[in-house]
C-alpha cells in the first residue's frame, strides 16, 4: 500500500462531467489499495471570472487581501463538489479547505509562501476511512487572513502535502502527457521523457516549460518525494521527476526550452564604479521587476555597458526607470528591445562536458542566428536572440542535442 | 454617533452596479459620523446556481457538510467584492468570514444555530477606522467545519452581530419599503407601519410576511436591540421593530398575513387514550414534518378525529405516514387536503380583546367562506380555509380590521 497525493487542475475538473472522472480516477487508485489525498484547482474558467469581478470593482489594483479572500472561493467550491462526486461512488470523502488543514503561509498575499501543514488532521481524515480532498493554492497567514499562493500554486499545494505526509509520490496530473525534450507543437520529433531530475526540472520549468510550479520542484527536491507528472486523460506513465541518482541515464542535453516574452534593455557607457550595479538593479527590484540575464561588457576607458532582460511586458516600466536612474550612473543612454526570445539547453550531463556550450553556438551560427546574450549554470546554457528565429533554434539545437541522444552513462560520473 | 450594523440581501448585491449602490451607501452612513457594520448575502442567483451544481454532483440529498462548505463560498465572493468597491471611495474596510469573526454555530448543516460571535475581532477592525464588512450565513462549529444558517440566515447574522455590539439598530435593507399591514399585491389599501412589537413581527414573519426571518427577531427580543426594516432604493424610513412598550398606538389589528401552502390531513375515528397524539406527531416529527394547526374534536364513543396542517409539499409523505401508523391507533382512515390556506390576524391590542375572534368569524361567514380549523395565540388567530378564497379571506379582514383603524391607546392597557 502506497500513499498517493493525487493533483488535479482546473481543466481536470473543469465540469461537472470531469469532476465525476476525477471522483472514478481517485477512488479507482483506493479501490487498488492505496491511501489516496487529492488536491484539486479551481474549475477552469472559474478565477478567469472572480479575476475579471475584481477587476471590475476594485480598479486596477484591487487589495491584495480582498482578491484572495475572493479567488480562493474558487478552489473551496471545487472541493465540496467533488467530494459530493466520490460520495456518489460509495465512498467516504471529506473536504478540506487551506485554513482547515493549517496550511500557513506567510503574509505576502497573492503569492504567499507555504511555511506549515498541519498534518494530523489530513492523517485522521486518512485513519476514519475517508478520502481527504483539499483546496490547492490557498492557506491562511498568522492572523487568520486567508491567502493564496499564486497561479499555479495547487502544484506547490500538492507538494507540500505530500511532503508533510511523506508520501510515496506526488501525482499531478495535467492535460499533457509528461515532460517533453522540447515543445511538440513546435518540434514534431520531441519526445516525452520518463525520468528528469529535479535539477533539470527547475531549469525547465524556470525557463517556460510550463508543466510543473518551480516551487512545487524545490518542495519535493527538498524532501526526496517523487513527482509524477501524467496525463488526467489516460492510464499511461507520465514523466517522473526524481533525485539524481534515480535518473537512469544522464543525457548530456534532457531538453531543449524557449521563452520568446522577453525585453533586453542596455545602459550604454555606464561609469564603472562598485555601486554601479546596484544602483540600476535596486530600483528595479523595489519595483518588483524580475531581471533575468545580465551582462556587464568588458570596461573600456573606465565605462561599461550594462545589459539585462526582463519580461517583454515590464520592458516600458523597466525603461523608465533605467532612464531616471541612468544619469546618477554617469550612463550616456538608455535602450530597450521587446523582442528578445531566450532558448536553453538543459541536461545533468552536462556538468562534464564544457563542450556543449562550443556546440550550441556552433549549431547557432550554422543557422545564421546571432546571439546577443549567454548566460551559463552546471546544468543549463541559455542565450538571447532575436524572437523571430525562435523556432529555427529551438528546432537546430533539437536535432543536434537530443535527437543525437548524447548520454553520459551514470557509471563514468 | 451612533454604532450601526446595515445588512444588505442578495438583490442588493445582486450585480456589480449594486454592489457599488451599497458601497456608496454604507460609506455615507460611515460620513455621517456614525460606526458601521456591514452584513452581506451572496449575489442573488449565486446560491441558487451553487444548489444546482450540488444536485447535479452529490444527488437528490449531498452531503450537507459539504453543501456548506460550497453554498458558503457564495458570501465569501460577496464580501470581497463589497470591500473593494468601499476601497474605491476612498474608505478603509475589511472583509470577514464566518470562521474570521468566530461565527460558532452547532453542527447542524444547513441550518445551524448561531452559539456565539468574537465581537472583540469586530471592535478591533472598528478601531482601526476601518468599516468590517461580515459574511452572513455561514459560521463555523466546534470542529471547525464551515456551516450555514439557512435560507434567510444572513438576517440572523446580522441581527447576532448587532446584539453581540450592543449596536444601537439593526438595518435590514431589503426590496420592499417596510412592513406591511398584508400584501400590497392583494389588497390595494395595505399600508406601511412605522412601528411594530417583535412580538407582532414574529407572528407575521411566521406566518409567511416573509421581510424578517423568524430567529432573528427573537434575537432582537432578547436582547432588545430594534430592528429597522427599509428600502435599499431609497432614503425614507421603513419599519421599526421594537419592544413592545416603544410601539405608540396598539392595533387592534397591525396585520393581515396568510400562507396558501397548506395541506389538511385528518386521521379520523382515533381510540381516545393517553398516547395517540405522540404515536401519530412522533413519526411525522422524526421525518422533520412540520405540523402547525392541531385540532382534536371532542370525544364521542371513545373515538376522535386528529386533524392538522403540514406545508403542502409535505403533504403526501405525511399521508403515507399516517397510512402507515394508522392502525396502532386503532383509527378508520386517513384523508388529505392539499389545497388549504391559512389566514390569521395579529395585533398586539388583541390581547385586551377576546371579541375579535367573533369579529373575524363574522367577517368570513358574511363572505360565505366555511371555517376549516382555528388556532388562537395571545397576539393572534389563524383560520384554515379552502384555497381559493384566500384573497377575499384577506380583503375582507384588512377592510374590517386595518382600514378601519380600530386602536387602543396605550394608556388604557
Amino acid at each position: 500500500m502506497s500513499l498517493i497525493v493525487q493533483k488535479f487542475g482546473g481543466t481536470s475538473v473543469g465540469d461537472p462531467d470531469r469532476i465525476r472522472n476525477v471522483a472514478r480516477r481517485v477512488v479507482a487508485t483506493r479501490q487498488a489499495g492505496h491511501e489516496v489525498v487529492v488536491v484539486v484547482s479551481a474549475m477552469s474558467g472559474e478565477t478567469n471570472e472572480l479575476v475579471a469581478l475584481a477587476r471590475e470593482l476594485g480598479g486596477t489594483v484591487p487589495s491584495p487581501r480582498e482578491y484572495d479572500v475572493l479567488v480562493s472561493t474558487g478552489e473551496q467550491k471545487t472541493i465540496a463538489l467533488l467530494v459530493m462526486a466520490i460520495h456518489q461512488l460509495d465512498q467516504e470523502a471529506r473536504s478540506f479547505t487551506g485554513a482547515q488543514i493549517g496550511m500557513r503561509t506567510d503574509g505576502d498575499h497573492t503569492r504567499a509562501r507555504i511555511l506549515s501543514i498541519d498534518a494530523d488532521r489530513i492523517r485522521s481524515s486518512l485513519s476514519a476511512g475517508e478520502l481527504p480532498v483539499i483546496a490547492g493554492f490557498q492557506g491562511t497567514d498568522d492572523d487568520g487572513n486567508i491567502t493564496t499562493l499564486g497561479r499555479g500554486g495547487t502544484d506547490t499545494s500538492a507538494v507540500a502535502v505530500a511532503c508533510a505526509l511523506d508520501a510515496d509520490v506526488c501525482e499531478i496530473y495535467t492535460d499533457v502527457d509528461g515532460v517533453f525534450t522540447t515543445d511538440p507543437n513546435m518540434v514534431p520529433a520531441a519526445h516525452k521523457l520518463n525520468r528528469i531530475s529535479y535539477e533539470e526540472m527547475l531549469e525547465m520549468a524556470s525557463l517556460g516549460a510550463k508543466v510543473l510550479q518551480i516551487r512545487s520542484v524545490k518542495f519535493a527536491m527538498a524532501y526526496g518525494i517523487p513527482i509524477h507528472v501524467r496525463s488526467s486523460f489516460h492510464e499511461g506513465e507520465g514523466t517522473w521527476v526524481v533525485r539524481e541518482e534515480d535518473v537512469m541515464e544522464r543525457l548530456v542535453v534532457s531538453g531543449v526550452t524557449y521563452n520568446r516574452s522577453e525585453a533586453k534593455i542596455c545602459v550604454l557607457g555606464v561609469k564603472d564604479n562598485p555601486g554601479v550595479a546596484a544602483a540600476l538593479f535596486g530600483p528595479l527590484s523595489r519595483a518588483g521587476i524580475v531581471v533575468d540575464m545580465i551582462i556587464q561588457n568588458l570596461s573600456q576607458d573606465g565605462t561599461t555597458d550594462m545589459t539585462f532582460t526582463v519580461p517583454s511586458d515590464e520592458c516600458d516600466r523597466a525603461l523608465r526607470l533605467m532612464e531616471e536612474h541612468a544619469a546618477s550612473v554617469g550612463a550616456e543612454r538608455v535602450e530597450g528591445d521587446p523582442g528578445i526570445a531566450k532558448v536553453s539547453v538543459v541536461g545533468l550531463g552536462m556538468k562534464d562536458h564544457a563542450g556543449v556550450a562550443a556546440r550550441m553556438f556552433e549549431v547557432l551560427a550554422t543557422e545564421g542566428i546571432n546571439i546577443q546574450l549567454i548566460t551559463t549554470s552546471e546544468i543549463k546554457i541559455s542565450v538571447a536572440i532575436e524572437e523571430k528565429y525562435t523556432e529555427l533554434a529551438v528546432r537546430a539545437l533539437h536535432a543536434a542535442f537530443v535527437e543525437s541522444g548524447a548520454t553520459e552513462p551514470v557509471a563514468e560520473v
